[in-house]
């Protein structure tokens, strides 16, 4: 089984992705994927240099490169467990390259909503380097990610899970959900 | 204030505009909009007049032109509502054309999810007309409104329902999202 895990900037992803980890499934991170790619270009992991590798991968492998990049490293995965997590999925079409790479595997999407103004003040609160400070930093943001289509991966989730309350309430639904697609699947 | 609805096809959406129509706020369809236009220029309201009708509109008024008629209509209930609902919103765009046109207004977004499973389910017991009855009618008019950008609308909305179990369950979530709503605004 494969689980996709979507969502906007400062949803709440990786604490699902953290979840099914610390319950021994692996994940791969399509960001990851894209920064390993630019080390091993001898590139410095800086901000600029890993967008331009992200293009220069489009051009070399066409629209869904990191998708296609990310498909070897899931079948790696799926020989040593039954789950594997793909963190960093923005449209459908790349939903639609691991279907065609894994015509076997159950393929699930997990959707993370949670209301702009609230990812907006958990972003900067969180500073990490490329955190939106601004209201138009953050809608630029956001844009990027719509602009590839992530918008429609959220609107075709198979779960969706709301983050708009407090840390602890949200991991107790990470835990029930996480449970029940265990027990569903 | 003005309320946008929005959600892929059978997800519920009628039930919350229903919601607040039953609290006395009246609300505008875009569909409506559209057949009202196709009955203003003498065609009967079939399905094909219908989406001949939007795309003349299209042409004639720009992208966002159902938007464009819809405000005038938005604006009439404004005078006699603090609330107006708009159902039927499918992009990012056409919630800018409302924004614009209403500088003043608030404006919320809520979207509602179902699994597109259990969308299929219902839309094929629902069994209106323009229904899908297989899977790829299904996937054929969702992707209509999907490449309007209608995911966009939902990544971004300022509320999220969740409608993945009962009737009762939602008719509850719906009731008290409207609750919160028209006390926090």
């Amino acid at each position: 089984m494969i689980i996709i895990v979507t969502g906007m900037p400062g949803s709440g992803k990786s604490r699902i992705v953290h979840e099914f980890e610390r319950r021994g499934f692996p994940s791969v991170s399509m960001g990851d994927v894209v920064r390993e790619e630019t080390a091993k270009r001898g590139l410095a992991l800086t901000k600029e240099n890993v967008a331009k590798v992200s293009i220069r991968l489009r051009q070399e492998l066409g629209q869904n490169a990191v998708a296609k990049l990310t498909v070897e490293k899931v079948r790696e995965l799926l020989r040593e467990s039954d789950v594997v997590v793909i963190d960093g999925v923005r449209s459908l079409d790349e939903v639609g390259t691991f279907r065609g790479a894994f015509p076997d595997e159950e393929i699930i999407i997990i959707a993370v909503h949670t209301p702009p103004h609230t990812r907006f003040e958990r972003l900067r609160a969180r500073g990490r380097h490329d955190d939106p400070q601004t209201w138009e930093d953050f809608e630029e943001r956001d844009w990027k990610e719509l602009k590839f289509g992530i918008g429609n991966v959220i609107a075709m989730a198979d779960y969706m899970l709301v983050n708009d309350g407090s840390k602890e309430e949200y991991e107790k639904r990470v835990n029930r959900l996480v449970d029940r697609i265990l027990t569903e699947h």
